[in-house]
């Protein structure tokens, strides 16, 4: 054991954080003398903090004092107090004009150039489908085409995948809940990872596929195909039909060659799960510093689970270029508030006593934690669920937390790459959008490197969260240019397909 | 064209169906000239019907004629109204004493006689899932053991299935929602049909295996065990770990051996799906008369889809064998009720345009068809979601409309038979209970052959009711006793485990 470790995550904040439980008395290197035992993943002041001053961490106010402290006090309930005042919703006070490279001075990577001027970063076939009915029969034309070995004919098709779910009828035909499915079956079936997609039906199902066809204005072509069980005659005529229309599909998806393309193209979605104590620590602010290097670099960055930035959304509000985003943010969270109080539920709006015993202060220092890895750029817009996303920069999609649902929305709305903080450990992969995982800890990294793209563990070694920040965008022009990340090794990605269900299933 | 033909579905019934258009003045074989042109589908009064008097189709009031109707009259909206008189739940005044069959006079089938004294009609090994987080992981698993080839050595065991889903986790840890997920995978991992399970988490998801173990009681044993992906160090150990698991459960689980056991060992699931207007008058009266027999031979029939019999609830209080039994029922519809108003939807409680073109004039006329399949028995006993069904004969248990969500919820409480009826032409398939599937009109079996178990269709060319119910009852014991069904043998039933999502997903 050397000398405990503190981490102080910005240049802004008037606290460290114990790395290491700190005993009493303990000098710290180039800071001051701790005068209370500090346990890990807890704070203690950098300097003086004035009765009633802001406590910093995140760069952020995450309460205030409640008594004067000195330099060296451990930081906690005892002394930090979360008041009304800092709930105001700023506007657009701290945004800012970005700045972003010119595309000359812009990363590139090889990606594959779609018609709609997107960027794909992978190239599959997707066999879609509109209800669970048609699950397994989306399941055999995948198991047929894998079967007949066709594939070997096609080698720059990554790959024809199901894409099943356990929704689409037994629900309303009208409202929300209808509006966000069709919007992620069309996030799906015009995805830049996708070269073409079989949509596949029952035919009585409350969700219409000749409904989604007219509202996109969809036209049958080789890049997009349907057909219903019902109308093709059953099961084995559905995938003889479905599997001659994706033969007919394969030669132009195999045409498709990866080529230099601009940063700016690349549509990131940040994801957590499973977290621990140190993912406002370590990976979460490291993958902020990425998110802040891609919109430099021109591209977009999606924050999104909405639960899980409850309580800090006012920093967001604040960082909106404009009134009108950041008004559309807090209606999202009083959706929220509305929601889960109709289903009788509540947005977990305090730290659990588990989260204090870590260290955590005040709701807002939580939900900061899960923030952090949105970065520090402006928030150029504020999306429902599955919305395609047409801005460029760091923009928010309303999804639950629950991983494989908040990832699917992200994807729908056209993310082609996605990074995923993790402290506990998940398994979570994606197909078609690469998926790639940092570990907040070390240790983790140890136990399932099979699974861990990227160490964030080392920031509490020393590697600054600029650096990490680096190498993780590293790796992001690297997976987007075709280096497989470990799920994709593992063969993820089937079964991670969850379209949100906010309606009664009826 | 020959005669149009006509159909007296019950013999308490006052009018007769047109099976095909009947043109004004034909004049019916044994019945009255037809005074008005009858759409297929409509109703023709069999006899004269009093003003006030009821309209009775399947043996049930459907509403009440509103002038006096003469012999051959077109029966519709023009001349019944339906009124609040018979909501009267006239709790258990229709209960008798059931003529169940002596043991030794009952059917047997050739099933699994397992540990607790149910009866399996399969011998899968399943592999549960905690939370979608663990899915691929349990695809993994069940396609290691595929390539390995062992099951080859043990020929009894009819495979090894995963059974994955959306949720899990972003949940509420305690209420309704989390109680019936609970049910669902303890019913499940105890099912009959399956000789044994593993059950594979992730680790940090709310639904935590070791409380449902408590719960339960549940030890680890070669019929169960239980692991993490957390736990394990990750994705590739797991699926080790777990495929040695599965290794050493296969002798015990290859040596059971079928054994003539009684019908009333058979808890045959009632499903319909993708219904048309034929489904009340073929299909589901004749599952209702296999049902029917299956309660006489002391087996056990599940009534479910509490949507789909909204309005015709009277009609199962007044058969529930108590007040309790009654009132249970109608606490389901209240709940229905007060769910999709929270929600913002309701309960589609009119027959639709569609319907009354089809010649349904009454919501208990819509609503009696769907509970036709029911039969005519006394209601036992009203179950949740899910909940281990604990008395034979025949009981309702609450559960969505939408079918995998339904019967994932019938077979985890013990269905080791499911009958599915269906007039568009449902594709479902299920694992670990074999589905039997009933075309309501010929059209759709001559189509979907391949997917159709039993054309009743053929109850509109003359076939009785009681004859095709004899069939269906007939094709439940071939079937409990291994005979394939049309969706066993083209490999359904490892998508269509949807466990229902009540609460907010977070
Ligand atoms: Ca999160
Ligand atoms: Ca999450
Ligand atoms: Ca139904
Ligand atoms: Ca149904
Ligand atoms: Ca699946």
């Amino acid at each position: 054991m050397g000398e405990p470790r503190t981490l102080r995550l910005n240049a802004q904040d008037n606290v460290l954080i114990a790395v290491d439980t700190v005993p009493a008395g303990t000098v710290l290197p180039a800071g001051p003398a701790v005068t209370a035992r500090v346990p890990r993943g807890h704070k203690i002041a950098a300097v003086p903090i004035a009765e009633g001053a802001p406590v910093r961490k995140f760069g952020q106010i995450i309460g205030f004092a409640s008594a004067p402290i000195e330099p060296g006090a451990w930081v906690h309930e005892h002394n930090v107090v979360l008041h009304e005042f800092d709930r105001d919703y700023a506007f657009a006070s701290e945004a800012r004009a970005e700045d972003v490279l010119a595309p000359a001075a812009q990363a590139t990577f090889q990606g594959y150039r779609r018609p709609d001027g997107r960027a794909g970063t992978r190239n599959y076939i997707g066999i879609l489908t509109s209800v669970n009915c048609s699950a397994t029969v989306a399941h055999f034309i995948a198991e047929e085409i894998a079967r007949s070995g066709i594939l070997r004919d096609y080698p720059n098709i990554d790959g024809v995948v199901p894409f099943v779910h356990g929704t689409g009828c037994g629900m309303a035909g009208q409202g929300e809940g209808y509006d966000l499915l069709t919007r992620t079956q069309w996030g799906y079936a015009s995805h830049p990872n996708l070269a073409a997609v079989v949509l596949v039906g029952l035919g009585c199902e409350v969700f219409q596929i000749g409904r989604m066809k007219a509202q996109y204005g969809i036209e049958e072509s080789e890049r997009f195909r349907s057909l219903t069980i019902q109308e093709s005659g059953g099961t084995r005529r559905t995938v003889e039909a479905a599997v001659a229309q994706i033969r007919d599909m394969l030669p132009a998806a195999n045409a498709a060659r990866r080529e230099t393309l601009p940063a700016s193209l690349l549509s990131l979605a940040l994801q957590c799960g499973g977290s621990d104590g140190y993912s406002g620590l370590t990976a979460n602010p490291a993958l902020g510093a990425a998110a802040d290097l891609l919109v430099r670099h021109g591209g977009t960055a999606i924050l999104s689970e909405t639960p899980e930035i409850y309580g800090a959304e006012h920093l967001l509000t604040a960082r909106a270029e404009s009134v009108e985003v950041g008004e559309k943010l807090v209606g999202l969270i009083n959706w929220w508030k509305d929601y889960t109080a109709r289903l009788g539920g509540e947005m977990n709006n305090n730290p659990s006593p588990g989260n204090k015993a870590g260290g955590l202060t005040t709701i807002l220092e939580k939900s900061l934690g899960a923030a952090a890895k949105g970065g520090t750029t402006t928030l150029r817009g504020v999306y429902r669920y599955a919305e395609q996303i047409d801005r460029r920069g760091f923009v928010f999609m309303d999804t639950p937390g629950f991983d494989p649902v908040a990832a699917t929305g992200q994807v729908a709305g056209g993310a082609n790459v996605l990074c995923f903080t993790t402290g506990r450990g998940s398994a979570y992969g994606c197909k078609p959008t690469p998926s790639i995982k940092l570990a907040t800890n070390s240790d983790l990294y140890r136990r399932m490197t099979e699974d861990m793209d990227i160490n964030c563990g080392d920031i509490l070694d020393g590697v600054s969260i600029e650096d990490k920040g680096r190498e993780i965008f590293d790796t992001i022009l690297a997976v987007a240019s075709g280096a497989r990340t470990k799920s994709e090794q593992l063969g993820y990605g089937q079964n991670e397909f969850v379209p949100w269900q906010i309606g009664a299933t009826m």
